[in-house]
């Protein structure tokens, strides 16, 4: 009998020793242990998601309001070890949605079929 | 050496061999082979898909379409495959979320730690 849920935690094992995962784990720690770092990523994420509320909620969102933003973008990028994280979060981003697309393959061509059946 | 993607291929096999994928496919199938059927559905998520824009355009739902909407629902449940199939691909849905959230579990894993750790 197919058990989906204990190839699942295969794959969560499998992700954790990636090397995607032990560079962000890595990176994560460091960027933690160094105060200065950790605020100022803490700070950038903090304008981040504010302005994802913002947006989410159908707010107007500024011009000066996208260039802080930009700003703050370019002060966390000139710190190594967080522009480091940064880009193996991407990394993991893409890797996490390349996954997904490989697990819900199946659906996708199930429900694909028919799109170009009768239309 | 960690190849998430050879498991992501595994696991999306075992989806497939799955209850839940075969009875998904089989009542598709059923559903499609049904020329009443597949035009009672589809119209059914088309009046779904119109409202899922307009509520992503921001734009404003009338009582009138959300009745419209239910009552449309209410006529598709009767059809005993569609409503079977409607509740397998809930099953389904379910499943997947299940998969994902074991999946991403070393990332959240990775994030939640340090949310708690300073505020
Ligand atoms: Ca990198
Ligand atoms: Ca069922």
């Amino acid at each position: 009998m197919a058990n989906p849920y204990d190839k699942a935690h295969e794959l969560a094992n499998e992700l954790k020793q990636s090397e995607e995962f032990t560079k962000l784990q890595d990176l994560h720690n460091q960027v933690n242990a160094d105060d200065v770092a950790k605020r100022m990523l803490d700070n950038f994420r903090q304008i981040q998601m504010d302005l994802q509320q913002k947006q989410s909620q159908g707010e107007q969102i500024t011009e000066e309001e996208v260039q802080n933003a930009q700003q703050q973008f370019e002060v966390v990028q000139q710190h190594e070890t967080i522009s480091q994280l940064m880009e193996e979060e991407q990394r993991m981003s893409q890797l996490v949605g390349d996954l997904n697309r490989i697990i819900t393959e199946p659906l996708e061509a199930l429900y694909g079929v028919d799109q170009g059946e009768e239309q």
